[in-house]
This record gives C-alpha cells, sequence and structure tokens, in this order.
C-alpha cells in the first residue's frame, strides 16, 4: 500500500516544473502539468538556463528532438538545479537508435546528478546495457524484464530508474515497484510518456518522500487517469482519448487513485546487487 | 457599448497574421486564427523575414520559447512591418524571469514601433517597472491593479496596452476599457494568453477601428467564446475545454459577442496622466 | 476502382516513417501516423541524420518552418534515404511565399530524388511554373486545374505528384487519378496537409506498389476518415473534428475505404506529354 498523498500538496503549492522537451510533445506536457497542479515552464536558449532555477522545483530534461543547442542548454540547467538541489529527471528518448544521442546521454549522466531517469524498456535496456532490439523510439524487444532493466540502470547510475510498459517498474536499486495501473490507448498518443516524466517531476518538485515513492505515486496516478479516460464513453479512439487524459488528471482525487491503485512490491536479493555491473 | 464589426470583416478578408509564437502553443495559435477566421503564416527563419510581409496583414512577436535566432527573426520583421505599416503585437511572456528575456524585449520595444502589447499582469507589471512578484511564465502577485499596469505600459511605450486577468484591461493611456468576459478555464490550458495575442493580431489586420477598439472588440470575442466553450456539456475538464474553444471561436457571431458583452469605460483623469514616468 | 490493401498491411509492419515536419504541426502529424498504424520519429539534428535511415521505411520533409540548420539536416537524410532506397516525400509548404523557401526546394530536388511531392495547388502551381496567386501558405488562385498542375510537376521532376484541393490529383504524369473523398472542414484545421503528406509517407513505407497507387490509396484513406470524422454528432467545429479525424484514422477499416471511395482516373493524352518543358 502507498499512501498517496503528494496530489493534494502539489495542488496546494503548484510548484514550477521547467522542461526541456521535444517540441513534438511540448504541448501536452505543459497541458498535463497544469491539469495535475503544477505550472509549466519551457524556455530552452541557454542564455536563461542558469536563471530559470530561481524558480524551477523540478528540472526535466528530454531529448526526443535533441540540438547540439538544446543539449548545452541541458547541460547549464542542469547543473545550476544540481547547485540549488533541484531535482533532475532525465527522459532519454530513442537514445539506442543514434549515436549523437548515446553521447548526449552519457554526458548529461556525468556532468550532471540526475535523481530519476525514465524511459520505456528499449531506451533503458539501452542504458543498462542489455541487447535490446529496438526501432527509433519505439520500446522494441529483448530478452530481459522490465523489472531487470530498471533495476540494472538504478544500480548503474545509482539513481532511481522508471521503465514503463504493461507493468510500469520502477527501481532504486534495492527495491522495486510494479505499477500495474494504465491503459493500452496510452501507446497510440504520441508524448505519453513524455507527459509521464513530467508529472514525475512535478511529484519529484512538490517533496516530503524518497525518490521512488514519489515516482510511484506519479506513476499510479497518471496510470489510473488514464484507465478513468478510457472509460469516458465519448472516448473513440487516440484523439478523443487525448483530451479525455488530460480532462481525467485535472479531475484526479487522492481517493480514486488509493481504490484503484495496483501496486507489487519486489525486494532485491542480495546476490543480485552486488552483481551489477 | 462596443459595436463588434470586426468579426465579419476578418471572416470575409481573411487576413494573413504572421506570428513568430513559442513551440509550445504554436499549434492552438494557428488553429484559433483559423477558427476565428483568419489565415496564420508561422515561419522564423531569419532569412525570410523581410518577405513575409508581403502578405502579412499583421505581424505577431510571442517570447515564450525565445532563441537568440528567434529573436533575430522578430527584428528583421518588426521592422520590416514598421515600413509597411503592418500592425506589430508584442507578447513578453516571462518577461520578468530572466534577463535574457528582459534584454530581449528591451531591444524589441526600443528597436520595433509596437501597436498593441499583450500580457498577463506580471508581464505587464515588469514592462511597466511595477514591483511585483511573478513566477517564471505565471501572472504572480502584486499590489497594482491590472488597470493601473495597463495604463503604465500605454504611457510609457508610447502603445495600447493589453493586461488579461480575471478583468482584462486594456488601454492607450487615455481611456481604459475592462473586459469581464471570460472563464476561470482559460487558466488552466497552456497558451491561452498566446491564442489572445494571435486573435488580436487578426483584429489589428482588419483595421478600420482605432487599436484601442480593435483590441477590445478582441478580448471580448475570445471571452465570450470562453463563456460559451465552457457551457458545452461535453467539457470535463481543460483537455476537452480546448478543443470546445476553438469550436467556440469557429461558430462565433458577432450577435452573440453583443448579447454577452461585459464591458466597463474607466477615464484616465489629467492628474494621473501626468504622473506616469 | 482501386483495390485498397496497404492498410492492413501498413498495420501489420508498423514501418517506422522519419518527419523532419515543422513544429506547428509536429504533434498531429505523429498522432496521424500511430493512428493509421505507423510509427513516427521526428528526429532533426543534422549530427543523427545519417544514422535514422537505418530504421526509417519513409522519410517526409516538410519545410513549414524551415530554418538553415533543419534544411542541412534535410539535405543529409534525403541522400541517405537515396542510398538506402527509402522512398522520400516532400512537402513544399509555402514554396512560393519566400525566396529562401524557393531556393531551399530547389536544392532538395537537385540533390535528393524524391518519390512524392505533395502541396496544395498553390505551392504545386509554382513547382509547375504556373502563374499563381498564392498567399503565404495558402492555396490560392489561378487558371490551371489542380490536374494540370499535378501533371506538369510529375513530368518536371520526374515523380509522383499530389495536389490537395476539393478534388485531389495525383499523376506520375502519364496516368492521372482524382480523389473525391474529404470535406472542406480539413481547410479548418492547420496542418491537415502536413498529415497527409505524412500518411502518405507511411504508405510508401510499406511499399509492393506503384508510388502512384499507393499515393492514392493514401488519399483516398485520409479523405474517407475526414468524411466519418466529420460525421460524428459530437462534432461542432474544427477543434472536435481535430480528435474526430485521429479517431477515423484509428478506427478505419478497408472495407470502409472501398465502401466509400469516389475516385477518377484520366489518361494524359500523348500530345500533352511533349510539351511538358
Amino acid at each position: 500500500m502507498t499512501t498517496h498523498y503528494l496530489l493534494n500538496k502539489l495542488r496546494q503549492e503548484n510548484p514550477l516544473v521547467h522542461s526541456i522537451t521535444n517540441q513534438v510533445v511540448s504541448n501536452d506536457v505543459a497541458n498535463s502539468l497544469l491539469a495535475i497542479g503544477a505550472s509549466p515552464m519551457m524556455a530552452m536558449a541557454p542564455e536563461e538556463m542558469e536563471e530559470v532555477t530561481k524558480f524551477a522545483k523540478a528540472v526535466v530534461l528530454n531529448i526526443g528532438t535533441l540540438t547540439t543547442e538544446i543539449l548545452e542548454a541541458m547541460l547549464i540547467v542542469g547543473k545550476a538545479a544540481n547547485k540549488k538541489g533541484v531535482p533532475v529527471i532525465l527522459d532519454p528518448v530513442g537514445v539506442g537508435a543514434t549515436q549523437f544521442r548515446q553521447e548526449a546521454v552519457s554526458m548529461l549522466l556525468k556532468e550532471v546528478t540526475i535523481q530519476l531517469i525514465t524511459g520505456n524498456a528499449g531506451e533503458m535496456a539501452y542504458l543498462a546495457g542489455i541487447d535490446w532490439s529496438s526501432k527509433g523510439v519505439d520500446a522494441g524487444e529483448g530478452k530481459a524484464s522490465g523489472r531487470e532493466i530498471a533495476e540494472r540502470v538504478a544500480r548503474r547510475y545509482q539513481t532511481v530508474a522508471a521503465v514503463s510498459g504493461k507493468e510500469d517498474f520502477v527501481s532504486d536499486g534495492r527495491m522495486t515497484i510494479g505499477i500495474l495501473n494504465g491503459d493500452p490507448m496510452l501507446t497510440r498518443v504520441t508524448g505519453t510518456g513524455c507527459m509521464l516524466s513530467g508529472i514525475c517531476g512535478a511529484y519529484l518538485a512538490v517533496g516530503g518522500k524518497p525518490v521512488l515513492e514519489s515516482t510511484v505515486e506519479a506513476c499510479t496516478a497518471y496510470g489510473v487517469a488514464a484507465e478513468i479516460a478510457v472509460e469516458n464513453k465519448e472516448v473513440n479512439g487516440p484523439g478523443s482519448f487525448r483530451a479525455s487524459l488530460i480532462d481525467a488528471l485535472y479531475n484526479l482525487s487522492e481517493q480514486t487513485i488509493r481504490d484503484k491503485e495496483n501496486i507489487k512490491r519486489y525486494h532485491v536479493n542480495k546476490s543480485e546487487e552486488g552483481t551489477n555491473e
């Protein structure tokens, strides 16, 4: 059982979440942040990246349409966030697809302390060093389970890792939590993973819980919202689902999340812990 | 009473409005321009900025995701528009937040003659030189009223100023008009201020009225559309409201605007006029 | 009669379509690709353009918000696609509007072999060298018919040309096919032409038919989806139509397309063929 008390806190505090996200999804990320109760900011000029951390309570870096200029901005804002103790979330969209993305993510992981990495199985398997057959920005297929991938990424980078999928897995390398909430319709709308990493940013911005637990709350809230959105009888496909998802995030209550949460806890056994690298 | 005769003219003339807007909201700005009856163009390469003023009947500059390259484009298109007598609208998104934005707006105001500045209270208070507590791109809080802010910005920059809020205030420094139409749901969707500045561009493009009056028509039309959109019984949150707002702009008639307009006129007294700077 | 068998194949193969599209419409293009059954990728850094052709089964180049950096990326990915036999689709948005766009398209046509050019009458008339009165990115007006324009572009550039309008015309210079499916509401939503060029990319990615026939299937499917979308009784304007269009693409079946297709075949006569350039 998870307590789910961050949503009301989030709506009271209305934290500013600074997102450098890809241009395909920036509107949906901003609207999902507003719907859940946060305040989005999406500046991306390197010249102002140091200063935006004056207001930001979390920084989300999403490499979906990365350019060298955007990478420069990410490095500045990431380091500034680290100095001020502002949590940094990394969403390594399509990292396995090209050397440019691999090098960018490697640089971000080296120069910025990341509190949470979120991605699909293909992206996270690449980071875990696990063989995987991906295709562009899709999850693809491979032999490791989402759980194994999350645990490996968490231990390898000493961070919290969230792997999205039919069952989402969130791990800090010692404890892993599976979230079974959600709906397959999420895979038919672009940017639903990017919205989730944004919402994780909002939950981490509120604080008061370990990153692992905050992330589990965020993933559960989002999964429950998707379930509610798809039940709306006006929803007839991904176009109407997308609007319904924003509505569901906006109308979500802690009680509904508690009623619908479907979570499993896994303890990482000691011998596995020792064999991570 | 305002006459509200620009909407039909706008739909007959279908003016091209050139917007350099931020990437988060560009789709919604384009669709709201189409819905109201204008034709959006959103080029942003500095190389073509001189030439786009061949077609443009108004130019809207929105600094939401400004970069140095985009600023360069804005300066070129703004000056070209000035030469041809094409009205220029400035939406100084988040101007108070960073020095980069402050310098950019200061440069735009110095090198380009701006016919209308639109923004929320926080952004406009910054331009008015009034102490204000803003947070990123949000309106924030302060002691001056929206009316005072609008009047100060209008006089300081010898332009028309529109401050959005629960009551919108439009002022040319001598006369101020308050528009009480609108709905709080507008604050829960990203880019609704940017859509309004775009629509102001469309109304200024049509011409035939002083900028103050055209802006009041635009703000009233937009506020009325928001009221209609929220009354739609399918609307269940900001996701469905956003689509409904575009529908309402598309279906808006001058008669509906006249029936629902809620406007107040304020005369700026002489002594205030003298103390502005 | 057209056989319409590519839709099911597309949904089975789920091809990755790499689109460099404009920032105004990138979200809608991605969602329409997902809805029809393809997998969108939208990277745009020149550094990774060579590599993305590892996965891409089609490349779509849309110049709506072109910059010199994006043009550079287009040239790299276009040439790489040519080497690997991956079809390239060009959507020359607003090409007539500025010299910058004219030179960019001229460079793309010279350095990249394009399998399909899609555009509205104004854009395609410019490419055909036909006098036309356009306004920005709109279709505008002129004396030639859509059919003539399509045929001229096809012959001039030895490619397949698709001209969108009340009747869409697709031509390879010898055979021209008119598609009467569609709905005027498509002209009230930004990016509906860009979504169509994206979907053409998905159909060309599947292959197994000449480009002319694949394009006709794509245009028919899209037009039928628009007809279904507008019949939805929840649709009350362009905002709700836009979501409904994505839903209709998602729910589309080959049988529905066959039942609703409205296609005409025109043979280009020999003497016309000889007089094209």
